[in-house]
């Protein structure tokens, strides 16, 4: 796994970062390496893609959790969850993006702490091209 | 990187696999590492899961391609695209299970290779969990 490029965010603290995107997160900038400049090439601002992150700060030993934190409901194994925390912690997150110049791109919607490494963009789901 | 578990499928060459799972993909089986055996307590058959791979047959310097290979369409940057082949082959896959047995489950709807590596297991998109 290389990193294509890093997360710059407010959000700096896991514990005051919204568990989902669509839950309050605040505009981000995608930060791409040079290398990967060519297959950034059609990419549209007002269009939805997935990031994919290494969500680096999870714990990877962690294989039964609290759904959301919330104490009062029962635990669960990790893979029918979307915790950070599970054996590899990929981070997969629907954004928005607003604008892109250059190697750098602003988006809507994502919840991943500054600093993340970002590893991926796909088309969502059912986009088949 | 550690894959909790591989693919055993009658696929084995990239050539003749369909291109997304609901292309007419064959069922597949997912073997899981005995360590991870309490993450997956909760999966339910007949419900929809994310399965993330580790395309290993991918080639890794690609940025740009013919979208689903076909040299008619104009060369389009991956990032746009579900092309195996991209930095970092990280394979994102909707399925349908099937059944589950202890380390063993049976999907539907799964267009990756005989020996994939698994990463990781999410619930779709949507489902706050």
């Amino acid at each position: 796994m290389t990193p294509i490029g890093f997360v710059e965010s407010p959000l700096t603290d896991r514990d005051s970062a919204p568990r989902q995107g669509d839950e309050g997160a605040p505009e981000a900038v995608l930060r791409f390496e040079p290398s990967v400049a060519d297959g950034l090439r059609d990419l549209v601002p007002g269009t939805d893609v997935l990031v994919l992150t290494w969500l680096d700060r999870a714990d990877r030993d962690v294989l039964v959790v609290h759904p959301r934190g919330d104490l009062s409901r029962p635990p669960t194994g990790v893979f029918s969850t979307r915790s950070p925390d599970r054996p590899n912690p990929v981070g997969l997150h629907r954004v928005v993006i607003i604008a892109i110049e250059g190697l750098t791109m602003r988006v809507r919607d994502l919840e991943a702490l500054d600093g993340t490494p970002v590893l991926d963009l796909k088309p969502v789901l059912g986009d088949e091209r």
